[in-house]
């Protein structure tokens, strides 16, 4: 476990209509998986998962699926290969292997990725094109496809309805612990589930970073809707948290749909219902790759209101949570309110200073671009707390947006310059 | 003296017909200067500095000036009534306060650093149009206006042409070595000199950064001359560095011009010299600046070529000098050309992969997007030293660009988590 304490999905403040439930990526209806030790990693833990998806008759036994893919232009071949199969709009099944990114591997890491759809393909009968490949580990190092190969085999002999928790366990590589989240949403006339599991830890030890994201629901919904829904979802979570800004070659996130429960409209208030809930998963998700952050001793919700427009409050936000200076004196529990301004005004955004507003916690450090007249006291015993809240009013507009981050220690510093072997 | 030595400017590669010499600032034949306690720093040392010019009489007796400007949205009153003075094209004199930025300091802020150029006008009987302002130190704290009008009158008492050493040291903060440089330069038909100071050390300790700089010079420069020389020296050397990609609401470079040697013309083959000479200044002491980073043990060049064109040269350089996986696996000497690689398409540039090519030193590590075959010892030693260049082939252009960075260290961490008080 890391200093951090991961949140609890039963106490976590979650939308109305929506419940904790166990289960995982399995507590969607028509999902199994495993987990299984296929000797990638060199400790002997889990490092090969499965997760398949048994579809309704009327999407022809498969998923309807979406994907939101790294930016980084030298993305791993696994990218690459699942962005075209999901581009189709569904899939069978999703694997992935651990300890292993095989990403800056040429010609030979490409037709590794292949090889591993392949495989699952032959053990469960779909098409290759029906099945999605992430990898995340170390990088510049051939996969050990046949130790990968031998791995696919065990964990389609292991699939299961219970097997979620093995699952998260084995896409987990420098993550101090496994991160996987279930839900029960009300909708009108149905009940549908949601489940998700993720790996993150910043950049990961020893060479890269990864994040990955795996989220199920039972629900029906079209490959639009799917793609819309993943889309909004990951821009307010995923997208909303940063360990120390790198962006790796690997990161992914998938969704899958069975369509075994109810069907949802396009446009209905079911719909929204099913956002906020598929919002809520994926913001969980992430905090806790936030708690997971290298080296993080605070978690740092970071709160822009007033902003011209989400896009200016996202930027403000970001530049904030990215700063070193900023993110060393959370680390020391030191109200520095003056890096917080100085970090505002960074942000390449047209910022008015007299308008600008900055809380601690519920302490006004800065108002009008200045100091407030505050108590230090006040704002150094929230800085002693591990969940600390930063807010800033912009006093421009209506623009909002939460990023999540954490602070800048020793040990991140420890952690990535050890040598790589 | 920090980690790193500073540089020598009598062992430095000069280019052809630049010579360096003594003297600072007051190398530049019209230049005098001062530095003084006047108790500002806690510490008792020099704390603020004037730097005056006694222009050649077709300049009525000024200096042709021009200045860069921080681009952080909340920057100080200093940079907003400096931007304003130096826009007429001239100045007599430049006062600098050192310890407090008078920063986010509201109203008073803005009356203490009129009051600043008031006081130097009224010794040395100009117009307060014609004195720029820089502070730098703690923010948000009000300036100890009496004790710096105090200063201000000992150091017009104390202005010599010897004042260049004490003016540069003035300027510090939490610099660990006082950073100056002059050259002779050998025009077609006259000999001029150049002289510089800076401060820097990343951000500052306790509270946020500063880059100052302070160039000077005896040719005789257009006020339009003066401002595309300056944007350029500063476009390719003070703009080149980062220690932590902070930009402070201080930072500035000015430019003041005598005249008193020899007239530069407009487009003349001895324009091209004085620029290239410039840029030299500037380039020696933004290294020099690099090389006193906050906790930085490593020196880090990091060149770009093959770029589409500049500006994709100096994205991808400044995005790999940014990277904390990078900077933390240089403070652990570890050849982790792989964090490189994903820094590089980290960049937001359309990379082709198959085109990168990576060295350490000599040592090519990775080409065609994947990893050499190189002899990891030959890179050890090379990452061993303190000055490490990293060379990076996009294969795409001629587009060129050179960053300085440091390494990420335990110390940046320590030093940036600290109390302010």
């Amino acid at each position: 476990m890391g200093a951090i304490e991961p949140l609890d999905p039963f106490s976590y403040p979650w939308p109305s209509g929506v419940a904790p439930v166990g289960g995982g990526v399995c507590a969607a209806e028509g999902i199994a998986a495993a987990g299984v030790v296929a000797g990638i990693k060199k400790s002997g833990r889990l490092d090969v998962a499965l997760i398949v998806a048994d579809g309704a008759p009327e999407q022809d036994g498969l998923a309807t699926a979406a994907g939101v893919f790294t930016s980084n232009a030298l993305a791993a071949s696994c990218v690459h290969v699942t962005r075209s199969h999901v581009s189709r709009g569904h899939l069978k099944a999703i694997v992935v292997s651990a300890g292993n990114a095989n990403a800056c591997t040429g010609a030979q890491g490409f037709d590794d990725t292949v090889s591993m759809a392949t495989n699952v393909a032959s053990h469960l009968g779909c098409d290759s094109w029906d099945v999605g490949v992430a990898s995340t580990g170390v990088i510049g190092v051939p996969l050990p496809i046949d130790a990968v190969t031998a791995g696919i085999e065990a964990a389609a002999d292991r699939l299961s309805a219970d097997g979620g928790g093995e699952a998260a366990e084995a896409i987990t590589t420098t993550d101090t612990f496994p991160k996987e989240v279930a839900v029960e949403v009300e909708l009108a006339h149905a009940t549908i589930r949601i489940g998700g599991m993720a790996k993150g830890s910043g950049m990961i030890r020893p060479d890269m970073a990864t994040m990955l994201a795996f989220v199920t629901t039972d629900a029906g919904v079209t490959g639009a809707q799917a793609r819309q829904l993943l889309g909004r979802a990951t821009d307010v979570s995923f997208n909303r948290i940063t360990v120390d800004g790198e962006t790796s070659t690997n990161d992914m996130v998938l969704l899958m749909a069975t369509g075994r429960s109810a069907a949802v409209e396009p446009g209905s208030a079911d719909e929204s219902l099913l956002a906020a809930a598929l919002e809520a998963v994926c913001g969980f998700l992430a905090q806790q790759i936030v708690r997971d952050g290298e080296g993080a001793t605070k978690c740092v919700r970071i709160d822009v209101a007033g902003g011209a427009d989400e896009a200016q409050a996202t930027a403000v936000a970001f530049t904030v949570a990215g700063s070193p200076l900023v993110k060393a004196a959370l680390f020391g529990e030191d109200p520095n309110w003056g890096r917080v301004l100085a970090a505002i005004g960074n942000s390449g955004q047209a910022i008015e200073p007299d308008r600008v507003a900055v809380r601690f916690g519920s302490v006004l450090v800065a108002a009008s671009g200045a100091r407030a007249d505050f108590d230090e006291s006040d704002v150094a015993a929230h800085l002693r707390r591990t969940d600390i809240d930063i807010a800033i009013d912009l006093g421009l507009g209506e623009g909002h947006a939460t990023v999540w981050t954490t602070d800048l220690s020793y040990d991140y510093v420890r952690i990535n310059s050890e040598y790589r072997t």
